[in-house]
């Protein structure tokens, strides 16, 4: 369906057939994509005897987004990471994508061409195949729906319901940094002022441009290392929460355990002395792996951080009982799921 | 990713968990879907040594569609019938779908409630399971992007570009009535004010809640009697040209056998002789299929559109060369593609 071009607001968007075009030229092909972009719908291959993941993600200007703040072609590149980031807590393997775009008219041919470059290159770089998607003009806000279709081996996707008491809780990488990014752009500081070594930096790209776990979720998934698992996209605590209750267990963390990243403790360090905690429990869209395990798996776990040089670290166990509690110098709280919203 | 609520606009949308709790309930269960809504991402199985198909459709405030004139079942009814359309298109068979929504502060529950029960209601009429998506709120405009994941034997999709010179075109159904429908509600015309029996709210129906040719589409895939087919999104004239473009031929329509809606016929009479045809020529969102066929299956054409009762017209032929012609009282005119953008 195309959109009904408003002939009184001067554009500068290019005609859906030259955008779909020029994607179609750009887009990477694969054994398994039959039929590609440009018919009613694509014809892929899915390996025989997998099960298919299915997910999509939605962002929206002046909600997920702010356009002079982000780089379109990080703006791109974190459409497809962040479905990347719920296939990898699935365990699986993406394969392919879908992109719907609604652009406005100040939506230039080279701001298209940043945004798609964004998109195609982390497409490229974990071998997902850009497959189809629909275009449109949108009177105000651009709005950018991505989906992608992956793989697990059969009955082996991990879900958010496994957790059991006894379990061992893990995180990957640092956390905070997303939401530091995030107070920082508000604060004014862009990506484009900042240089390579700044901590500033590290924070805005964490926030800008998540890299998705796919190598370690695909890993954990084939080696069966987890009972459940989650990607944080809404919060340690939140998503902690969801495993939790999903599960019917509760769990303590250790606020000791809790890997704060580098940007967070150095940044923070002058204000109170929870605010780099914090943080790091609160701060949403980091697309780090959150996930349980069995004590018994606990070497195979650091074998697989070494192997792929991710940082997993334990962070607290699984207990009776529900709700999630903090451990912090030998005294427990109860802690409530307060991410994004609450937090920023 | 949660939408970041902003506390200064009165909201009298719901919180995306109950939104989503609400739909997992109504949603239907099949043996296909493993794990459905409320994962990080749904896992599903596809019948073995089958393509899988997969197609997302765009609609947007104030380009597809205004509030004010769709009553918001007809919305979400509409927002999986086009996509169940592509499918068709592809002589498949629709199983999954995914519904991302962005809502504006003004959308209340019931209005979330009754745009999930067109989505639904359609999806369960057609076998189709919802197995995830994704809620945001939106500043301005509503946005809902719908993908859908079907299957068809393995090499049988139907694609656009296998049309040959000698083939009969074909399109099921009557034709114009969406863009009527659409001039009629720009006029003031209600939904809510027409009769059953009225041929305006025919006509409105045609474009506010189109029915998929779902079983003529899987049908054609089955019984492999189509070459080429594309379903009528932008227009006959433009959609023709698609087919035409990808097969590297060309075509002779009869301006005789181009099939009228009833409602067009008889609102259009007192326009110029070439009013009605026009609309059928060019109307799109008709979401009917246009497909090609050797000579030789025109008997079990016929059949199936007996079978089926569905209108099935022969309309012209793929000629050597390119474009599209029309064929009227003896002569021949180029026509240029020329769906919605332009005529309406």
């Amino acid at each position: 369906m195309p959109p009904r071009v408003d002939a009184t607001i001067p554009s500068v968007m290019p005609r859906e057939s030259e955008i779909i075009s020029r994607i179609k030229q750009r887009a990477r092909s694969s054994d398994q994509v039959l039929v590609g972009i440009g018919d009613d719908a694509a014809v892929i291959k899915v390996s025989a005897g997998r099960d298919v993941l299915a997910c999509c993600d939605l962002m929206v200007e002046g909600v997920h987004f702010q356009l002079d703040r982000t780089p379109p072609r990080l703006l791109g590149r974190k459409a497809l990471a962040i479905n990347l980031s719920d296939i990898a807590a699935m365990g699986g393997v993406p394969r392919f994508a879908m992109v719907s775009i609604a652009l406005t008219h100040q939506c230039s041919s080279q701001f298209i061409d940043e945004v798609f470059e964004g998109i195609l290159g982390i497409a490229d770089e974990q071998g997902v195949s850009l497959i189809g998607g629909d275009t449109s003009s949108s009177r105000d806000s651009l709005f950018i729906d991505v989906s992608v279709i992956g793989e697990c081996a059969a009955g082996k996707a991990v879900t958010r319901s496994g957790a059991k008491p006894g379990d061992i809780i893990y995180v990957s990488g640092s956390l905070g940094a997303s939401a530091l990014g995030l107070r920082l752009l508000q604060d004014g500081v862009r990506i484009e002022s900042t240089a390579a070594d700044d901590l500033r930096r590290q924070a805005l790209m964490k926030h800008l441009s998540p890299e998705p776990q796919s190598r370690l979720g695909r890993a954990i998934g084939e080696a069966t290392l987890a009972t459940a698992m989650i990607d944080i996209s809404d919060g340690l605590s939140t998503d902690s929460s969801h495993i939790l209750e999903e599960s019917r267990c509760g769990a303590i963390i250790h606020a000791g355990a809790v890997p704060i990243a580098e940007s967070v403790r150095d940044l923070t360090s002058g204000s109170n002395e929870f605010g780099a905690l914090n943080l790091a429990l609160n701060s949403g869209e980091e697309y780090e792996l959150l996930f349980t395990a069995t004590p018994e798996w606990a070497a195979q776990i650091e074998e697989l951080s070494r192997d792929l040089s991710v940082a997993i670290s334990a962070i607290g166990e699984i207990v009776e009982g529900e709700g999630l509690r903090l451990e912090r110098a030998g005294a427990l709280e109860k802690i409530a799921p307060s991410g994004y919203e609450h937090l920023i």
